[in-house]
């Protein structure tokens, strides 16, 4: 007895000093950023909403933060990687469905011309999701997904697209977590999509994924067993005033932290600012063509469909005390293979 | 120094005492219910699947657990609860839209004639919630539905209907989290509704609480303050199959338990079911007239519409291995304030 009472006070200073001494060695939780205005935002709002006692303490469970995923948390340049992966699987749709061949948008697909494909309209685009991403099981669809996200590359770091997440905005995924934040991805591409690998490449799991999604439909095989299809349907279109609509559907409390960077995540940034509190909202923007890419404000790519981020948005930021990330000046890391 | 180490070996001890103390301390975590199948069928579940080393084991962040509300939770007889309030709510709509008064279904309502409303068919229902669930921003949804829920009152008990909960669900649920499962509601009523009371009712947190569930739009006031307001357009009907979509939806997981009570679960089961390992699948079988009400198979209340338990349904359950779960056997006790 007296000896498991040793063993127990032995084990309890070993975890004191763990916990403790965990606190004492807390050092830069954002060690990828320089010092300036954004960091200082992001430590003053964590400080300000975990200080109980404080005006401006949040409870645990209200400890909401949401990210948009294309630019914020990854590269988003010259194509969102989704329809990358929607336009790679052209073939195969066509394969099964060969009268498809000679309709557009999938013969200008087949032709490889990337130069018109980057000029399709949101509808040529729908097309392809809807004719890409449905008529498979949910499982079929995973399988599928995840081989392509396993093998693909992207055209400029010949690297998966699932290591081209910012260094940065990982470590205030982690730094909102180590302070009790729930951390979801908000984004436009698609739910299931995203799911596939938000816990490995964000740590955040698949229920904590609000994005947009296509319906599906219940039905039963031969034998019986009963699965998912995906149907070309569209529930919930996580863009614009669907970001806040989404963010009431799926989690039902409002954000205390969002994250974009693109005229699409301006109503999300809208929304969590009008509660009340402490509330932080950020923008990244892309002004660093050296280390990634320039097309913020009076700057421009070619293909201004992707990550719009136009200088209304940032007068309206500046106006209402959003903060702008410069991924020039405030990230002294973008990639975590960058050293 | 010194005095520090001792101090924390102290805390160590009196921590070590805690975690293990529980463990040992550890009687019967389901006192409401009766020795039998059921009972063993949920403790053997937990079991298998929190068993490290075992071939059923489940990861912890895979450990989810899906409960319909109505019949299951708490009691949906001789209305479901969110029925009568949106019932009492129609004066309120009729006075802003005197149109209305003279137009079935809402003449009906004001005549106060309930063996008629018992038989409004469910177009005629949907009519209702949309005029009453509808045209308000969300806050104002919240603040006028919680009033409700404060000062309501269920015909027979004379009790607020938050504390008609079943005692012995309310122990699985609470057992299932000590043994890290996330435990969601998965209703066919409405998830706003429901969210407003999930956490103090049932520990259950907004955000795992899936539900028939209505669009919103994002609109700004003249103030420049943007709201959602709620719309009578369906973006997710919970029942039936749309429950295992709204799981696929909502979780993107799929449950290792589901609990429900009638056809409108059927589906959920399966689903549950048609997972690998072990599943816990139950049904909530209304067989107590004395302490609550009875109307399984061969048995029925005028309403049928609500929580219908055929024998179609009984005999999937068995043929299955479904557990059937018999108020009138296998729970000691109802509700809380039975004893």
């Amino acid at each position: 007895m007296k000896r498991i009472m040793m063993n127990g006070m032995m084990r309890g200073a070993f975890l004191f000093l763990l916990v403790f001494g965990q606190a004492y060695a807390q050092t830069d939780p954002l060690p990828s950023w320089n010092d300036g205005p954004a960091k200082k935002a992001i430590i003053e709002f964590v400080k300000v909403t975990t200080d109980k006692g404080g005006p401006k303490f949040v409870p645990p469970e209200a400890r909401i933060a949401a990210f948009d995923q294309d630019g914020t948390t990854w590269v988003e340049q010259p194509m969102y990687t989704q329809i990358v992966y929607c336009l790679e699987r052209v073939p195969v749709v066509v394969k099964a469905k060969p009268d498809l061949k000679n309709i557009e948008p999938f013969k200008t697909v087949l032709s490889g011309n990337r130069e018109a494909m980057a000029k399709f309209t949101m509808p040529d685009l729908y097309m392809i999701l809807a004719a890409t991403l449905s008529g498979m099981t949910i499982e079929e669809f995973q399988a599928e997904a995840t081989k392509w996200l396993d093998t693909a590359r992207d055209p400029r770091w010949k690297r998966p697209y699932t290591e081209l997440t910012y260094q940065p905005m990982q470590e205030v995924l982690k730094y909102l977590r180590a302070n009790g934040y729930r951390t979801y991805i908000v984004t436009g591409g698609g739910q299931d999509f995203v799911r596939l690998y938000s816990d490995r490449v964000y740590g955040i799991p698949p229920e904590q994924v609000v994005g947009t999604a296509g319906g599906t439909k219940y039905r039963y095989a031969k034998d019986g067993k009963p699965y998912l299809l995906k149907e070309p349907k569209m529930l919930l279109n996580d863009n614009d005033a669907g970001k806040p609509e989404g963010i009431h559907l799926m989690i039902g409390r409002r954000p205390y932290a969002a994250f974009g960077n693109s005229i699409g995540d301006k109503q999300m940034l809208e929304y969590t600012q009008a509660g009340d509190g402490a509330r932080l909202m950020m923008l990244v923007h892309h002004d660093d063509d050296k280390r990634e890419y320039a097309y913020g404000p009076a700057q421009g790519l070619p293909n201004t469909r992707v990550g719009t981020f136009t200088q209304a948005l940032y007068d309206e930021a500046k106006k209402k005390g959003w903060t702008v990330i410069s991924m020039k000046n405030d990230w002294k890391t973008i990639f975590s293979f960058d050293k």
